[in-house]
Parts: C-alpha cells; sequence; structure tokens
C-alpha cells in the first residue's frame, strides 16, 4: 500500500504554516568544472536554511521518467502522479482560468499554416501575436454544433483552447497534429467506440473552422492536441486536511494548484512582488505552495548565468517571504531542467526542509545538488516530500496504537 | 502505480547504445581490512568509468532478501522479480536451449546414489561425467507415458530435465527430493487438485526410471524439483522498444535473456573471448547484456583472491568491450556473493552508470562498495537501473505536458 494513504488517514488540521517554494526545473547536472547554477550561486539565505535544516534529493514520477509540468506539480502536492494524468488540454484549460466542469472535454490547439495543398508549412503560424489569436478565436466562435457547447479560448500567440459541453462526450480522441511540417493535418479519429459521435462533431468543427480560417496568411489551420476531460482528484483539503495557498504568476501552475483545491490569488508582477502577494493572502492559510517560473526558462535557454542569477535574486527575497510566519519551509523543484540539455530531464530534484527543532539536522551546509546527496532524506519518491513537511508541522498524528 | 510500468509506455526506440556488463554475484561486504576484492582491485577502466559516472547500490528485489539467478536477473532486465516468478526446471529447460511451449511442464533432476533399501547415499550420483549422464538419458527416453510427450535432456554432471507436453497439465507438483541423505526420495504429489493427473504421470515417469537405472553404480535413482511452466513475460522489446543482444557463456543467463526476447548469440569461449563474440553480434541491437561468471564462482568458493583476479582481468578486458560504441555503459551484478559467506547473500549491488553529459557526475573515484554508498544514484530497486540507463540513452519521452 501507498504510504500516501496512511499520510491521508493521520492528517489532522493545526495552526502551524508550512512553505512550499518551487523553483521549476531548478535540479541541473554539474557542468566540466563541477558546479550547477544552484551550486554556483551564492545564496546566503538557502544555504542557511539548508545548514539549520535537511536536504535530499526525490524523484518526481520514478527514476529515469523525465516530467512535464503536470505530474511534477502533482507530486509536489502529494499526488502519485502515474495514478492521475492531467491532458493537456485540461491543463490549458484550467491554466487560463476556463471554468471547465466535469464531463467537458478540452484539447489544446495551434494556429498553423497551410499551403494551397492543405500541408502544414509552419506547426505555429509564424507565432501570431496573442492579439491576432483573439481576433481569429472571435471568428471560430461563430461555429455552432448540433447538441452541445462550444467553447473556444485563446491562450497565448499561436495557442488557443477548444471546449466542448454536453452529455456523453468522450475524451479519447487522437491528436490531428503531426508533429511535423510537408503533410495535412490527421483526420479527427476516435480511440475508442465510445468516441465515435465526439469524433464526428469535432471533425464538424475542424471542417468549419477551416473554411473560416482559409484566406488568413498565417493561420490557415488548426491542429488540435491533448483532448481530455477533467480528472477526478481529491483536493489537498479533503486528503490533507489543509487550507491552502497558490500564489503564481504563469496561468499553468494556477490552474494545477485550482485542480487539487488551492485558493489562488492574484498572480504576482514578476519574482520581487512575490512577498507582496504572500504576505497580503497568507492569514487563513497553513500551506502556501509559491512558484517560481525563471529557473526553468533559464535552464530551457541553456543559460547557466542566467539560471544562477534567478536563485541569487530568489535568494535575496527569501528574508521578506519569510516574514510571513512560517514553520516548515520547504524549497525544491517540480522536475531538474539541467542547462547541458536545454529541457526537462529525469534527474531528482535537490530538496531542503526546514523546521526548527523537529527536523533531522545532517551535515549538509549548503543547498546544492551533490550537497543534497549525502542529506538524512536521502533519495525518495516526491510525493513523500509532502509527508516529511506534513509530519515536521505537526500535522500527522501517530498511526496505530 | 509501479514507476516501471510508465517507463513502458514512455520508452522509445533510438540509435544509441546501451552495455549493461553483468560481473555475476560481484557485490561484497569489507573483510577485516576493510577491503572487498572489488575495492582491492586494480581496475583502472572500472575507476574512469565511476570517475566520469556515477555509481550507487540496487537490491534485486527488496532489502534483506537473497535472490537466485533468476529473479537478480529479471531485476536487471527491468522486471519485477517478485512478479514473475521463474521455476528452477523452466530456467533448467531454457538454459540448455529446449523449445519450451507454453504449458509443458519441466523439472529438473539430479541422477542421485541410492542403496539397497532405496535411501539416498549421494544426492549427486557421485557428479557423474556428463558423458555418463548422456549413456543414461538416452536410456531414460524409453519410457513412455499415456496421453502426453516425455522428453529427457542431459544438462550437465548429475543434472537433466524432465519435460511433459500435452494437454491439461499443472506444474504445482511437490518436489521429490528431500534436500538430505539417508532418507528415500519423497513421493510424487500434487500441491493442488488440477494437478492430480500430473503427479501421477510424473509418478509412472519415476517408478519407470527407477526399474532402468536399477543396478547402476552410481546413478541409482532420480531426485525430481523445481516444477514449472513457461510463465507469460512480456519481451524487453515489447516493454522497453530494445533490439537486445545476450553475449553469455552459461545456459541458465542464455536462457533467462531469451525468456525476456533477447538475440542469444554464440557463447564465449571464456572471458577473454567476450570482446570478440559482442563485437561481431552487436550490429543491429541497441542494448547489449553481457554476463560474466567467473566473480560469482570465485565468490562461492570464498576466494578473496580470485575473485580480485577476475575483476582485475575483466577490467584488462574493458577497452576491447567499449570498442563497439556504447553510449551508455552499465556494470553491476545480479546479486552479492561475499567471499565471507560463500554464497549469494542480500546485500545491494554496487553500480556504476557512465553516459557523458547526460549522467549526474558525483564525486565517486573509483568503483566499490563503500564508494558506491555516496554515489549520485542513492539505493534503489535494481529495476529502475535500466530504467536510469534508458533515460541517459535518450530512450524515454518526457511523461506529461
Amino acid at each position: 500500500m501507498d504510504p500516501m494513504q496512511v499520510v491521508e488517514r493521520q492528517a489532522q488540521q493545526t495552526d502551524s504554516r508550512i512553505l512550499l517554494l518551487v523553483m521549476d526545473g531548478l535540479g541541473d547536472i554539474p557542468n566540466a568544472q563541477g558546479q550547477t547554477p544552484l551550486s554556483a550561486a551564492r545564496k546566503p539565505n538557502l544555504d542557511r536554511l539548508a545548514r539549520e535544516g535537511c536536504c535530499g534529493r526525490f524523484d518526481p514520477v520514478g527514476p529515469g521518467i523525465t516530467p512535464g509540468s503536470g505530474p511534477g506539480h502533482l507530486a509536489l502536492f502529494g499526488y502519485d502522479p502515474a495514478q492521475y494524468e492531467i491532458g493537456r488540454g485540461v491543463l490549458s484549460a484550467v491554466g487560463i482560468d476556463f471554468p471547465l466542469q466535469a464531463g467537458d472535454v478540452a484539447a489544446r490547439f495551434n494556429f498553423c499554416t497551410l499551403d494551397a495543398q492543405g500541408h502544414i508549412v509552419d506547426r505555429r503560424a509564424g507565432r501570431i501575436p496573442t492579439e491576432e489569436n483573439r481576433r481569429l478565436v472571435a471568428k471560430l466562435r461563430e461555429v455552432q454544433l448540433p447538441g452541445v457547447q462550444v467553447f473556444v479560448e485563446t491562450e497565448s500567440e499561436h495557442r488557443g483552447v477548444l471546449v466542448l459541453r454536453g452529455e456523453g462526450l468522450s475524451p479519447r480522441i487522437a491528436d490531428t497534429d503531426p508533429q511535423k511540417t510537408g503533410v495535412r493535418p490527421l483526420p479527427v479519429r476516435a480511440l475508442v467506440p465510445e468516441a465515435e459521435r465526439t469524433a464526428a462533431l469535432v471533425a464538424q468543427f475542424v471542417s468549419q473552422a477551416q473554411r473560416i480560417l482559409a484566406g488568413e496568411p498565417q493561420a490557415s489551420g488548426l491542429l488540435l492536441r491533448g483532448f481530455d476531460s477533467l480528472p477526478r482528484i481529491p483536493s489537498m483539503q479533503e486528503r490533507f486536511r489543509l487550507r491552502p495557498l497558490c500564489v503564481a504568476t504563469y496561468p499553468m501552475y494556477r490552474g494545477l494548484a485550482r485542480l487539487v483545491g488551492m485558493e489562488v490569488v492574484e498572480p504576482p508582477e514578476g519574482l520581487a512582488d512575490i512577498p507582496r502577494v504572500l504576505t497580503r493572502h497568507v492569514e487563513g492559510h497553513d500551506f502556501a505552495f509559491v512558484h517560481v517560473k525563471y529557473t526553468d526558462k533559464a535552464g530551457e535557454d541553456g543559460d547557466f548565468e542566467r539560471k544562477k542569477a534567478v536563485v541569487e535574486e530568489m535568494d535575496r527575497l527569501l528574508p521578506e517571504l519569510l516574514a510571513a510566519r512560517f514553520d516548515v519551509v520547504v524549497v525544491t523543484a517540480d522536475h531538474s531542467t539541467p542547462v547541458a540539455l536545454a529541457s526537462h530531464s529525469w534527474h531528482p530534484v535537490p530538496a531542503l526542509l526546514w523546521a526548527p527543532g523537529r527536523v533531522f539536522a545532517d551535515d549538509v551546509v549548503e543547498f546544492s545538488e551533490k550537497a543534497c546527496i549525502a542529506g538524512a532524506l536521502g533519495r525518495l519518491p516526491l510525493r513523500f516530500l509532502l509527508a516529511e513537511a506534513l509530519a515536521c508541522a505537526g500535522k500527522l498524528a501517530k498511526f496505530g496504537a
């Protein structure tokens, strides 16, 4: 049995408060000099937390598995990401605050450029401006389908979301995005017999959309992918008796937080605005998830110095963050994004857990991937990090007599 | 959910190539001087791989569990050995290249020496020569049973294999080997009602065999054990989209490799012949399993110096092995065979994972059990080592959006 089921059973509400600071994609691998952006950064505050607390490394999904942002965050929130899968369509919909309902079928779409033969020339339609996207989405909203409601929403640039609402819909529809150029978009196809009617409706939508977009110079076609419906995820309130708060700038992470029942407040305007938003909203919450995107962006760009600089800036802000009283502080990542790979990776994420007088204070004196190897937390599945934090916060009752 | 299910789903075929070098029973425990055969060996090439790569320790089945060769190798190949059990009879049959079919019931037998009262004097019949075994097996092939085909096969020395083929057979038959001398062989007994008919057939075989062997000076009786049928094991091709090659001298390991779908090629004639066989057959494969038996033999004999010498000889051969291009190299064991115990043990096996630019290069600078404690891989179930290798080889797609 997964020990997280015992964690659920033993969870109790208390006044103690946990900060979960997630530096997206923070984990890295050493360069030729043996350094990572985290190890090379000047970060006296993070190092102090590591010194006073304990450290370890965590696998978001499992050894060798590179997680997307969805699985990485579910694990951070105490869920087994292999059990709760969230499709791209749902992630995009919740990420733009679309009020997705149970049974809705959502898909992510890209505007794309088609040539005269209907072959894909550019899968992202030259990354049209978001304003241009809004103009086209307004036209696509004219499409009507029999027996279902159709929602077409702008995400950003060439990206958008299609949602169908009605009885008996199925999300088991194959992508129409062939993931390459020089070929036609794939036909809409049901993956299971129950999805035949939904597939027929989506095919009608695509065909009408195609007529509307014909003649557009850039966004002359649509590619759909990631059809999915809202998964049934028990909330963090139900599972862990927490009153969780989300402070995040980017829509996807706000959407993920909402999926597990967090209260999502105003997005901070950049790193420096995070302490203000946190301090303003933290009352009444005993768990605060703070998301910092910029470490991941720098990793994706393969930019060692910028990733290091984000760590340093975050470190400077840390005293302000901690001004809101926290009994337990966790600093970690949803996955690694090594500069050398310029993409998400499978390497376990470093983590520090700070909780004076409650935590096993190990001999780790700085926060880095290598230092975490010798940390008292060892190497564990990431969902167990929440269990350690809950325990340190006194939120888990003794199991058994 | 077991993360290996996610690994299966995300597996993708690529041209990159993995070497899995298994030094059977390599793991050991420190002697009074704090040394193991591995730590004491001069092995500059293995040390270089450990220095450039990362290290860790792996439990073949689970903490405290001493694995046989079957479970140890299944774990190396990415399978949960507790989920797929392989009986001794099946192992022996596939180990001699017997074309075992679904539904066949196979058992391992020993020739034994019985006294005039039918009591066992020697459970191994004085380890008769294999040629003598062949002569007796030819006589046993005269045995006929109603409604089933009977196959009697020589394994080596006193060891052989019995296979029954027919409809409705069951392998749930108890061993007739009492595992001690001075008593009679146990009667053939069904473990479940469905096996009654099979037990009756086996009893007929034993009784006829007994008549044939009566009067033989050494091999005057038969002891049967490990009745089993072929398990349904999905192949490594199906699970991980690999095209795996097996280079192994000993039948059992060749048989295990065949069970998971590996292409098994000519057996090397001793250690020094391995590079030739590997180089000759590796084309067209993206995964090569190389098995070295002699470390285990030395461990079983309690011979520290010989076990150390095998490591040193393997180390000298390593450059030749690596001459076939490999992107990822794993060196590890199927289980520990400590010299001090002179038998398989439950201690986790040391492992090194080498994959330039992809692996987390830790601070381990030599390949030894102790050094591996501080390695970046930590301590994990052995099946996850394949996941780490697949990831380093770029063979696992990102999981989730």
